[in-house]
């Protein structure tokens, strides 16, 4: 069979999977959910082995050693895995939730129900736990799920999909409900992304590269995300000794991830003395820096900090690594400014006791997450409390910032009346 | 200047009138709504000459009766539309309200709070009233947008987008927040779909065909709607003599739209009583009628009522007519089983007096809006109570059914700390 034609009978097999998922209970889910958990321990050495061979062949094809850390499954990651599933059986079921009821005023009683979103396809890379976590997420919001997984990873997502599925058929769901695209072809991505009559919602987990191509070359929506240009303003009005703590920890604590911080802008009237003092703090941990024309002596005189120029496009560059934009702005308005210009509309923040001004920020950026007083790492679903994380979302349409499991659902309006018809 | 060049300089202007927008206050908007129904009312008789030389042009063209009423703008439909736009203005402005508030165990306070989704592309059809609906709906709610018209109605459209440039002008606000394409050929609505670098999001308003040209066009986000294959089952423990006038008003109040009824199933205990009555009653509305093998007997025995028998294709027809499909089912699982294969997911309804098969059919029917004992004709954003309908959507992301203005914005995160770090 073609790739595009088994692509499409994987899709079709969720498409038919979700009427009946549909009507499963919470209670069911969640039982899916546990027996999921128990399995993976149960195979543990099983999935160890498989993952051997994908990190043989890894090896083999010259994947380098963080590339190599992604790919491993090991006891303890396993272990982790299995919580993760078992913690995600532990949180509020979204769907059936009745909201926004209303009683007109012809004495029809309107209210909405939150329901699955219908079929996901979820496109990654190496890290074979996404198989698990898209398995487990999906199943517990009512979602079937066509997976197509990394080229690297494919020896451990067949073995992983075969537990969800050995789990699916234990807990009396439909076994077609998760689906794991066999092929790891670019071919076979193409195709899911063409199935718009069967596929609701294209999830990329992946840079912005993956993110890019799948807005590219579908038709369905896409869950847009993964670029984050973030910026934290440190006001004259700041707390001059805490900021340095809160720059430091957005830059370096995680420096690979989107919500790291990128640039930092600094009121001139603070930045003699406060510049020099961020720098010689953040250079122990190998920052380094790219300064505007006003910063850079002020950073240059730092000893021992590596400082360039920045050039043309480095404050519309995400570094992803550690590596810090400055810039010293005559005011909170050139600030705004410089962020409205700049950021990717993912997170960015205000460092400052001037309450009044805080809000004027926290009103006028427009990012998906904006900040008073604290750190942009913490746009992420676990950190604001959604119990669980789907993707971060810098798009505008249905959901924006973490989305956790009710922005992996949709609603209905359930209309009840007494024969009503409309004058 | 080319086409594509004009249209994406005009979409350039709505992306930085909305930089400056998002900064307005809802008095302010309100202002312009006030203003502007102000001067449609001063200008009513040049709207009226503008209109005059669409309906000349029109009547040229050789556009039918029915075309042309929808196209023509009289003193009276210039006065609607000033109420309309006054009606706008006194809805609850959606923007900056804070909602999901919480607070987090590391003490930050998190919350979401109401914005504008940004950019509107929207595409319609010969009616010019749009113009000022969407000019209305869009500033309300704090968003700019590019706006093409159908060319039948070009000189309507330029004078009432003046109109709104003057009330812009007059309330203080961006000029540049509306603009309408001043080009109707094809062209021009293939270079709005491709400007998903300034435009947030496509709305169509019209039928089936722009619906599914605008998705196929676009990689910006479309909402898609305006079919609707609508359902009621009239089940056996159904008040027989007050489900007729249910069935007569989804059918024959407006067959044109997409509300309206296009199949009726019936239990089969009841069938060889209720279909001949029925049919009598809606023969009279001059209904015709395609019917399934075991109601074609007793939908011929009615004296002077056109009935054919259903063709293979006739349950998977939207009629937006006086038509009506007929079928009998075994009972309320084979009712919908048959609305599961058939529906466009629009709007499905049962009538029964049997209130745990209602909530069954209610959980189960996977449709946008789902209806017990009313007529399928109250999905509508008034009649919903959400003061005005921007679009009835039938995609399950963002939102679903009628979309009033909240439907129209997006949100952000915004989180408050005491210098927090994230460890």
């Amino acid at each position: 069979m073609k790739t595009a034609d088994s692509v499409r009978e994987l899709a079709e097999h969720a498409r038919l999977a979700y009427a009946s998922l549909k009507r499963s209970s919470g209670a069911q889910r969640d039982g899916f959910l546990a027996i999921l958990a128990t399995l993976l321990r149960e195979r543990e050495s099983a999935i160890v082995a498989a993952n051997e061979i994908d990190l043989h062949n890894g090896r083999r094809a010259g994947l380098n050693l963080a590339m190599l850390d992604r790919l491993t499954l090991n006891a303890a990651r396993i272990e982790a895995i299995a919580r993760d599933v078992e913690h995600i059986a532990t949180l509020p079921d979204p769907l059936g939730c009745h909201f926004d009821a209303r009683a007109l005023p012809n004495g029809l009683l309107a209210h909405k129900r939150r329901v699955p979103l219908g079929v996901l396809g979820v496109i990654y890379e190496s890290r074979p736990n996404v198989s698990i976590d898209v398995a487990a997420l999906a199943i517990k919001t009512g979602n079937t799920a066509v997976l197509r997984g990394g080229k690297e990873a494919i020896e451990s997502n067949r073995i992983l999909m075969n537990i969800a599925s050995a789990a699916l058929l234990a807990s009396d769901l439909p076994v077609g409900a998760l689906q794991l695209i066999d092929s790891t072809d670019r071919e076979a991505t193409l195709a899911l992304l063409q199935l718009d009559d069967l596929v609701d919602l294209i999830i990329p987990r992946g840079g912005a590269g993956l993110h890019a191509f799948c807005r590219r070359e579908s038709r369905i929506p896409v869950i847009t995300g993964g670029i984050g240009i973030c910026h934290l303003y440190v006001d004259i009005a700041a707390d001059l000794a805490r900021a340095i703590p809160v720059i430091r920890n957005a830059k370096v604590q995680r420096p690979t991830v989107c919500n790291a911080l990128d640039s930092v802008l600094v009121h001139r009237d603070i930045a003699a003395q406060w510049v020099p003092e961020l720098v010689a703090t953040l250079a122990a941990d190998r920052v380094e820096f790219r300064c505007d024309e006003r910063s850079l002596p002020l950073a240059k005189a730092v000893v021992g900090a590596s400082v360039t120029a920045a050039g043309a496009d480095d404050f519309d560059t995400e570094w992803l690594s550690l590596v810090l934009g400055i810039a010293i702005v005559d005011d909170a308005q050139a600030a705004m400014r410089h962020i409205e210009k700049h950021s990717s509309g993912h997170s960015d923040g205000i460092l400052t006791e001037n309450a009044p001004l805080a809000e004027e920020f926290l009103v006028r950026i427009d990012s998906a997450a904006v900040y008073w007083n604290a750190s942009t790492r913490f746009t992420d679903g676990a950190e604001l409390g959604l119990g669980a994380e789907v993707a971060v979302s810098t798009q505008r349409l249905h959901a924006r910032g973490p989305m956790g499991l009710v922005e992996l659902t949709s609603y209905k309006w359930v209309v009840e009346g007494n024969y009503h018809v409309r004058t």
